[in-house]
């Protein structure tokens, strides 16, 4: 551990956001508030753009009480971008940087937002610029690696499992097929949680497709058809990154077969939410495939949505306590005089849950996925294992406790 | 006033569930079992088809713990249906209740329950049966004639104002243009609940558009670009039930354009949701037609499906109470020996927000649909007025606090 550097901090918040990016920020803020040798604590707006277009707001100045009512808002407080910085965007930045004496870079972000701080990191040792560079992590699609699990979560998972339980519920009362499309475009993570709120095994979701194992139309046809005939109706929760045993996303091949124009965003990732394809497509195969033999049969489909991610006032509050630890964790790092890091979260093993927050290196943390590990996926591969259920459930904070007749 | 006549009562639940028939349910069952002159409680499965297969539970039996979870468990608990019962039907309806020795009737529903409560109880005084028939009402729609509002809107209204209130920010800190398509068949009180949780003006939903106006694409478009304009963004409401100016639902001429089939229930209604037509529909046309100016502008659009009236562990706690009110009031209206009737909900004027529970016959709640009136909507037709705020919010039972920097 070295001396800390004296200096101005700038924060961004990037990638798509959650329903607790705005806990870690305050949780940054409130701990380098007070610490002497950081001046200024300058919120970028917009992501890394705010940066080279210096657009800052000075965080220091907020009063507490607003700090407060922040964190507990979703989405990016500062403004987001997906901006991918390049050597050019990159030495743009450090203009400003050096402009503004800044020495403390603070990134919340996802793992694409990880990548680009590994960057900053990078050049500014080539560089022989004296900086501090800090990932707090947030994704609702916990596919980071190193760490337990994402801040951002835990909340999309409760919102997941909430209105699964609902949606059984509706399903029991009205029977037919639902299906509902979950966010989730490498890992099955949040599509997983959906199940975390059953209140029995006859309960939805009966079937789970996950984009970790392979997708196949006739296996899955086959598999409602035994749950509705075993039932009388069927819940389905299907990722939206499913893909085919090729490896291609099934809602890229459907956009293809159909005409539709594939829009990808500035890291190249396909745009998979903001639009009924999937589910649409599922409806209406499973339609005219069962209809031959259930002619009155009641299908239907929703596909979640950004609703996932932002939803106000619904966030686990396991979740917003980490998420705010995690900022002050990177706060702490840095006053420690710490350079660079990624805040990972350690579960000890043990009956209760814990967890600890940890530094790991940036290049440990970005430029990977983590998808759902094997034993947290059934036998069949259209559901999960008792094993998910305990690792998941203590990050939702709680879930509604509902009872049955039917 | 007349004497209670003895015998059985029997309870159904009936048409879309919302996040509080339950607690009318457990409502209606807590006050019929301190009353001597009812003997049984019989809750039918699957709506009036359980009365017509006799598939009955005995309600006095369960524990008053459970019932209490119960009540908190969105969706019809006895199960539902969307049968309509006619003439034979209504045959078949009296051979079990003169079998059972039922002479009262509850049926918890929306305006197409009561028309088949109003049928029951047509019947009954033609065979110059003994029966007592009421009717407690719920829809998510508000749109019910004679009452202040309905039980089960002020849960879904909650729902989407949170709803549009996180993804206001998500937009906000990603800026775009964002359309969520809302339910509501032929009317617009769920669609304006999404200005509900607005923080200041620049908030979104930035427009409107319901059942109640004519709904033009290219106005829509003008619409859209001029808020774009001004403030980089524009978040959109939009009901699934908007018609063309010929009275024809948006989703059904774009159904039969695009070849694909329409499908009616029992009671001749078109199915609006469980698919995202509509929404994809406005993406794209917004999309090809704003993106010759706009290059890079980012679109999206989510159709918020059945998570309105099912979503567990947010319902409204002011429309949880007065469900449960209502079904208790249903009860009392029997016990004091009325025949039949609705359930309505008073308004008193004034500066507090109170309800009283009263009688309406059935006859003027059945078969009619009450629309918003032209006073809680703007003068250009895309937004609603502050009429409107005050009516709903008080139905809410809070919302959360948030905060924004930009």
């Amino acid at each position: 551990m070295s001396r800390m550097a004296k200096g101005n901090a700038v924060i961004v918040q990037s990638g798509g956001p959650t329903a607790v990016i705005n806990q870690s920020l305050v949780g940054l803020i409130e701990t380098l508030r007070n610490c002497r040798s950081i001046p200024r604590i300058m919120g970028a707006l917009y992501g890394v753009r705010g940066i080279v277009e210096e657009r800052f707001m000075d965080l220091r100045k907020v009063p507490a009480s607003k700090l407060e009512r922040v964190a507990n808002t979703p989405a990016a407080a500062l403004g987001s971008s997906r901006d991918k910085p390049d050597e050019a965007y990159c030495e743009k930045i450090f203009h400003v940087f050096e402009k503004h004496d800044v020495h403390y870079f603070f990134c919340i972000g996802g793992n694409d937002s990880a990548d680009a701080t590994l960057i900053i990191n990078e050049m500014a040792k080539a560089a022989g610029y004296e900086h501090c560079v800090f990932h707090i992590p947030k994704t609702i699609d916990n596919d980071l690696c190193v760490t337990d699990h994402t801040p951002g979560y835990g909340s999309a998972a409760r919102f997941v499992a909430s209105a699964f339980m609902g949606d059984d519920r509706d399903t029991a009362s009205l029977p037919g097929v639902k299906i509902n499309v979950v966010m989730g475009r490498n890992a099955g993570w949040l599509t997983a949680a959906a199940a975390l709120g059953r209140i029995d095994k006859k309960c939805g979701p009966h079937l789970i497709y996950l984009p970790e194992m392979p997708f196949s139309a006739n296996r899955f046809l086959e598999d409602v058809c035994e749950v509705y005939a075993r039932l009388g109706r069927c819940q389905i929760a299907v990722s939206e990154g499913i893909c085919d045993k090729t490896g291609t996303p099934v809602v890229i091949g459907l956009a293809e077969r159909l005409g539709h124009h594939v829009e990808r965003d500035s890291h190249g990732n396909v745009q998979l939410s903001g639009s009924g394809t999937l589910g649409d497509f599922l409806f209406d195969f499973l339609k005219v495939n069962m209809r031959r033999k259930y002619r009155t049969l009641r299908v239907r489909a929703d596909t979640f949505g950004y609703l996932q991610r932002s939803f106000a006032g619904y966030a686990s509050p396991v979740d917003q306590r980490e998420a705010r630890m995690a900022g002050r964790a990177a706060a702490r790092f840095a006053m420690k005089g710490e350079k660079s890091g990624s805040v990972v979260f350690k579960r000890p093993k043990g009956p209760k849950y814990r967890i600890s927050y940890a530094r790991a290196e940036l290049r440990d943390v970005a430029r990977k996925t983590k998808q759902m590990p094997r034993k947290f996926i059934n036998k069949m591969g259209n559901g999960i294992t008792d094993g998910f259920v305990k690792y998941a459930t203590p990050l939702l904070g709680g879930l509604p406790k509902l009872e049955k007749f039917i």
